[in-house]
């Protein structure tokens, strides 16, 4: 393949829920149609166990009537309000702006560079974060930024301030933590409600903790998993985005579940970004809604 | 699990495709909406190579205002006639009436019929036809009807005539061919258009042809697979509604990959009806579109 | 397939394990060639953390010096004995009698008879023994004795010393659990060391308990499974043999991932059978080892 | 997992076929056995079709009484000749000179360099080569010499002698084909064979040439995939090594096939060399074996 006609028109991304009613589906699309949209993709679901609708959808910005800037109050006020919905709207063309955390292991770092580097990530990285230095040369060859926060039981809180300073200073919305293996305050998670994805090495709800592949081998499981999922303050307990499993058998010693695991953990993290990125995953009842 | 909420509303389910325009799903959910109707699921997708709409939609009948044989005239005046809609309706309670055409290989009507039994698929099955007497115990078994049509070269055409008068007279709309060794002429084909399902065992457009587990040896392939497709005219060349494979490795020869392809096949076949009768596959430019 | 040229030929299986140590080996192969036998697969691995030697041999009886009936006596005394093996060696004209238990749903046991039935599986199927009367119908479609012990907290012991005197005199030696809802009792357990397999409804070790894929609705995740284990005194913590997930999205209710469960459940728990009659599963330290 | 414990011991792999006898394991143990090894896996198994056997064979060096440079010479003559074995022994401290060739792509490439520069790979990379400039940049990265080979109908001849002279001057062993879009000669191959693999973005024998996703996607596959394999004098038949697929559904463009695609390569081009690495490859009669 050489010539990709990549889709470079622009387009916004609808995702929201909303207590079932009859309607939303009509009211949505008219709203759309009305100020000359086209619909290009939409998902609608309503769970009848919970009696909640959700909804994601994407559509042409091209010849739309509205300014992108004002579309979302538009909406807030036409829509959104009567019938009670809890949204976002993101536009294409607003690059998210990703940090990401790491500490000694490289492979999902080095598997994120690479799409962003390749464009198959639409993503800003002003800034890579880790609690040891080990990794600094890998972010000197792709040219990010890497800071060192070297935390001790003593200075956490005074190293989180100054972390989520460097953040705010680089306008950061997204935060990846590919193999950061130190537990976030209640603070900073809570300045990044749903903002903030995690890979953990093992399929959850099993083997919660610092050594799930030790686990897995001494439990004597045939398949091993890796869980991505938002970081919330119930640790190891937030909602779980993505997860997948690899087969191991009797000759796999733990290194060789280490090894297997990281091809996992990379996979299910890449991912998982490119579903926050593309907008597709909605967050309910500790829950998340991930559309196809 | 022992008491399951099952679904027992009454529920219709239309599959549409249209060229591209803006308002289509606002004309379909306003249709809906005015009806007093309920939007349980929704997926719709532009195809901008083709510029055409895909939709399925599912929607609560318990508070519709039309009844069931006043819908299709009405949505075809109100809704498909102006955008130029393809389009099908169909009823929860209008069940499938399904034909099972076998030759001697037990392994897809076991699983088909086992599912019916216990009413995993809801389908009539009036019939089973062969042209083998080897499954006939079987389906005694389950207590359904088994007609026999040795086929040879010069009876061909007239054991076809005869079983599409028995199809007729049991009103059968959808037949699968549950490893069904015989070629379908052109004229029993055209009478059921994108309405007879088949499964090879191989994963097309590898190995064609009746041999499929020897060629694959011959070429050393890893994973072999199974596909399921719709039967139109161009043998082996029908649209292609599902697919899956398994690995297979040095020490498999062939009665073994045959015995892994079995699992395969009965797996896709199984899942495929499960498909059509959920009205989930729509056939555009000899494709499918598989809604989730 | 028409024509398989199913291998005919008498073989024997040896399992084994013992402490590492030089050898091993070259004393088991050459007792084979000396009595005039041919390898025709061999699996042999050394745990390094344990110390232990694992070893699957397969070997053609037909040119063997050695009457079946005095092989396992020879065998002991001139290579199990020196080198401390823990060793059996089965036959493929030995049949195995193999009894299933059932209570009220059919999917597994279906899939068990079919594969019976075509000969897939070459095993004695004595009887049927169920604490429901549901499944009468099935046993009796397939021609097997069905016994009907209905367990209460008070007769829980005389049934049971019922059902094991009826496996007693059916020479039983092989119990597979087809989704049976009653826990067996310390005794009944003793008699069938790791010859009792059991199908949980779940990603051991997630959920254990009776109602697992509430439990998984409940938290989220993305993929449910299913488990194969042999039946311990340790409730749901007996060695694991097989291990399968699939993938199920947000529009999955209970009843949805119960019925995706069920295609896990029958395909792990008869790929399981497979692996036990081919002598691929040896256990050790409460976990298996699970030949290729 | 912080402390993995490497087997850092030295270690000896033998690859072997030949034709079925008895006593050829005896006889390959025996020789491990009275040199005072340690076998620490093996896998035997004989091909009833063709009647071959073959084998892998992993022994501890440690405490071995030959020295490596002395091994080849006398297994030859003490073994691999009276059972006319075609064979290789390798030793594990004896790394691999491995060449990379690319174009423009530069997935497969990243995820090699990663797993290299990570030690997942124990191999040496003397240098990557390439017919267009654009993957320069990722080479300085990380270090390693980049020869930039432009290839036109007119000096391809010439260029290729250059290449071999280099490839020769820095004895590499082991060539890997990392989406190279040029077709090698057949001197070229000649000189390394079954010691360059390549990745084809197809489930071989599908959509052989150079646009596979086009034609997936015309067809309406439902699985696309990835296939690496031995180059051979015979375009795109050579051995299959190794091949995996990924689920397309209708929402996927070729863009989005292309992105599906990658990953695919780039774990089933990486997975390959970790195979050829670990020894566990023996290619027999066009077809491989690919040890577990």
């Amino acid at each position: 393949m050489n010539d990709l006609n990549h889709q470079t028109s622009r387009t916004a991304t609808l995702l929201m829920h909303c207590p079932d009613q009859q309607g939303v589906v009509a009211a949505v699309s008219e709203y759309i149609r009305k100020n000359n949209g086209t619909i290009l993709h939409l998902d609608e679901h309503v769970d009848l166990e919970t009696k909640t609708c959700f909804m994601r959808l994407l559509w042409d910005l091209e010849t739309f009537n509205l300014h992108a800037d004002a579309i979302r109050k538009d909406f807030e006020d036409a829509v959104a309000k009567p019938y009670h919905m809890n949204w976002e709207i993101n536009f294409s063309d607003e690059k998210t702006r990703m940090a990401i955390f790491v500490s000694k292991e490289s492979h999902c770092l080095y598997d994120i560079l690479a799409r962003w580097q390749t464009e198959e990530f639409q993503v800003e990285i002003p800034l890579i974060i880790s609690n040891h230095p080990n990794l600094q040369a890998i972010a000197n060859k792709f040219g990010i930024d890497f800071y060192l926060f070297p935390i001790m039981p003593e200075n956490k809180k005074y190293q989180e301030t100054k972390q989520m300073e460097l953040l705010e200073q680089h306008r950061i919305d997204f935060i990846v933590l590919a193999r950061y293996m130190r537990i976030l305050s209640q603070a900073f998670i809570a300045k990044y409600p749903h903002r903030i994805v995690n890979i953990h090495h093992a399929f959850m709800p099993t083997f919660p903790g610092a050594k799930p592949y030790y686990a897995a081998y001494e439990r004597g499981v045939k398949l091993i998993g890796a869980t991505s999922h938002f970081v919330t303050g119930n640790l190891d307990a937030g909602p779980i985005i993505e997860q997948d499993v690899v087969r191991i058998n009797h000759a796999d010693n733990i290194p060789d579940m280490v090894r297997k695991g990281r091809d996992l953990e990379k996979t299910v993290l890449s991912h998982t970004i490119s579903l926050y990125l593309e907008r597709k995953i909605l967050v309910y009842d500790n829950r998340t809604i991930v559309f196809p």
